[in-house]
């Protein structure tokens, strides 16, 4: 089943492409078995990993990966702090938010306090990202009394059936809804000098009068406040400021899908948002927010959400849960103690800086940006162009793997190396992955 | 804002219903300044729990609540080879399935191995019971190209976008989807000796032909196979067989949803379709599934799953992580190790057996049934007429937990005492629920 190529993810193992060894071979075909065509895994070679410690995992063979990747495990694998609150609690109590706990309510203040000069609220609590995409879009839909949802064109938000249908990276046979409208990612590299804020305002103008065109009333805006899935675009910030305006006057919400950039990645604020100077009727968060625990949310205003609690009782049975919420004050007490924020900056830089010098060798390396601890590095065929080279980007991605450092890749050309280490990153492992990254794209250009 | 009666959920606090006392008051007023409107608690007295231990809930006053109501705490509150588990595989390793791990594919065997007799070949997993059925809907579109669905008339199935729209039990606020169609539950003690499975069965294929009569293809069928939300209303076994063979007749597939009744309440199978000797297309799993660590899924027919796989890939980050995984194959080590499903049987019996003697005592007691450990108690204004009494069957519920025992309620009617134990429960713990209901029906009689 997983022998179709998957066109709609860059870095998915394809069988048959490389030499995985008979033992891997076996697991895959056993996995296959039992988990059914659906998955997918990462690398030309996937990765049987038994074991994490702060920005390494350990394959079952013994070999060590550099995690770069995953932001999940945004304070560094089983970090001690979030390892020893799961520990005790669930060994106390985990039960669920039809009972008073304090947990839960400690966890809403801190997170409440992450948003001043915002009239959000109050926190709902999910499971997984999708989910607080989903009942944001839910929350919308009753506020406004509208459907319509406009994304960026290569945007994630995640895979329930009402997320999926504003989800445009998951590929053409996920069908988008026929209340969905696409507007094109802001990026400055492909901008050529035009006014950045004033082109995507007018382009979510323009998906507005489309939607009206249609008789479909404006639900919401959302966006990835650094636009991962598009390629990680941040800049320049503030850029968004007139296309919330645009959909708060058609009568629709602005939603800040926080699942990627939240919690400090973004190297001077807990989110991303706040580096545009706009302020979300909706905030939704996840992945790293229980480090690996599942638990996921949304910060929301009283105005937005004021008649869907009327409404519509809100219960999920596992969010909110004693354990989940331990973990997640865990994470926002490690941010706090180790000053992750102010070092996702320093160090972030450094690695945008090491990575822009190598593309004074490398003609293939187009574009290098980011913000804190979030890189983004556009692979070119042609820098004069600036055509994507989905190929040279995914041999670049494999070769790194091997060399024992995780990335991966994104945006509509699949071309834009993906780099989103642990906040925890460190100068030396900064300087493995610069030079990872110089050996790989000297390999790959010599057809390696 | 909660202040709004809550007309469809029967166990919802309501402030000024009973004197709460100065602390508990403080807490749900901060906890509805941070939560917002949505949420809901438990009970005219709700509970401040800090601790759970077995069977038992251990509030922050000391009092100690006999918990017969969890089924996600199956195995009994903080379970020591599910806290184990989790604390081994927390400081080890949390990640997820898109690199290779043994333990979700022991995991998948291990569920496999509980279907024999069907064509269920895969696992998927989840995060929640919502998600389970939501991806479950999305595998039934693009297997069947339809979209309408047919449920109970009081079914819950979860709280996603597309699922609310499936859950009627989430009230007349919440809209049903256009594609879906309710069907009258199976209500043997309201049947009055008609064929119950001849009328379901009428039911369903009423429900498929009037939803291509308005050009809808019928997706699927969903039950819960003990219908938990209708009433519990598992007899007589086998009643489901006319309905699924409807469904399947009309193109569409038969989800049996297990996320309450699976995990070996029922007392003699792994899942409650098994009692009604039919094979559904896929089977949703979850609240019981990781004692408490979020985790839920679905088996699924190769047949049913192929086309999706192929198109549209299926990731979701926290599902399947390690932690969770292992969580759930200590739970199925808990079940077999400890017989629990035949103790279910046993006890759950000796449950129903106390509770109808108290029926020849007090004429609320319309009706005793249930499976397993898994019991429903109809309580009614008149044997005769059978009429629900709402407003006594919630006095029950309050005057229970007052004395230290937890259970709710459920069904159209809101009548139905559910009583829902931890697989674990003692001969002297159903004596005390046994003696806690007498009692309390006495009061609430006595005008209490």
């Amino acid at each position: 089943m997983t022998s179709t190529i998957d066109l709609n993810m860059v870095n998915a193992y394809i069988p048959g492409q490389a030499d995985v060894g008979a033992e891997t071979a076996a697991t895959i075909a056993r996995r296959d078995r039992l988990l059914g065509p659906a998955y997918r895994l990462m690398y030309e070679r996937p990765l049987h990993i038994v074991k994490g410690e702060g920005a390494w995992l350990i394959a079952s063979d013994g070999r060590r990966f550099l995690d770069t990747y995953n932001n999940v495990t945004s304070l560094g694998h089983c970090h001690p702090r979030v390892v020893e609150a799961i520990t005790r609690q669930v060994a106390t109590l985990a039960t669920n938010t039809r009972y008073l706990h304090d947990t839960i309510l400690e966890l809403a203040e801190r997170l409440l306090a992450t948003v001043p000069g915002t009239d959000l609220a109050h926190l709902m609590l999910t499971c997984t990202g999708s989910e607080a995409n989903d009942l944001a879009y839910r929350i919308a839909k009753v506020r406004t009394g509208g459907t319509g949802i406009i994304v960026t064109e290569t945007a994630y938000h995640g895979f329930t059936d009402a997320v999926s249908q504003f989800s445009p990276s998951l590929g053409v046979s996920v069908d988008l809804g026929a209340h969905v409208r696409l507007v094109p990612a802001p990026s400055a590299y492909h901008a050529e000098g035009a006014d950045l804020a004033d082109r995507f305002t007018r382009d979510v103008e323009a998906a507005i009068a489309d939607l009206k065109r249609h008789g479909i009333k404006p639900a919401m805006l959302i966006v990835d406040s650094v636009f991962t899935s598009d390629g990680i675009l941040p800049d320049p910030a503030g850029f968004l400021k007139g296309a919330v305006a645009a959909i708060r006057d058609a009568g629709g919400l602005f939603i800040a899908d926080e699942v990627q950039p939240g919690f400090g990645r973004t190297g001077k604020h807990m989110w991303g948002f706040q580096r545009h100077g706009v302020a979300p009727d909706i905030v939704t968060m996840g992945k790293p927010m229980g480090n690996g625990q599942p638990i996921a949310g949304l910060l929301v205003t009283q105005d937005a959400v004021a008649q869907f609690g009327r409404d519509s009782r809100y219960f999920n049975t596992f969010a909110g849960n004693t354990v989940s919420c331990a973990a997640a004050v865990a994470v926002l007490d490690a941010i706090e103690a180790e000053g992750l924020i102010a070092h996702a900056a320093t160090t972030g830089k450094a690695l945008r800086d090491g990575i822009a010098a190598l593309g004074r060798r490398h003609d293939a390396i187009g574009d290098v940006r980011g913000i804190g601890m979030f890189v983004g590095v556009e692979i070119v065929s042609d820098p004069a162009t600036r055509a994507p080279d989905r190929a040279l980007t995914s041999r670049i991605v494999n070769l790194l793997s091997d060399k024992g450092i995780l990335i991966s890749a994104c945006a509509k050309g699949h071309n834009v190396l993906k780099i989103r280490p642990p906040l925890v990153l460190n100068g030396e492992q900064v300087d493995m992955v610069v030079r990872g990254l110089d050996e790989s794209l000297s390999e790959a250009m010599a057809g390696g």
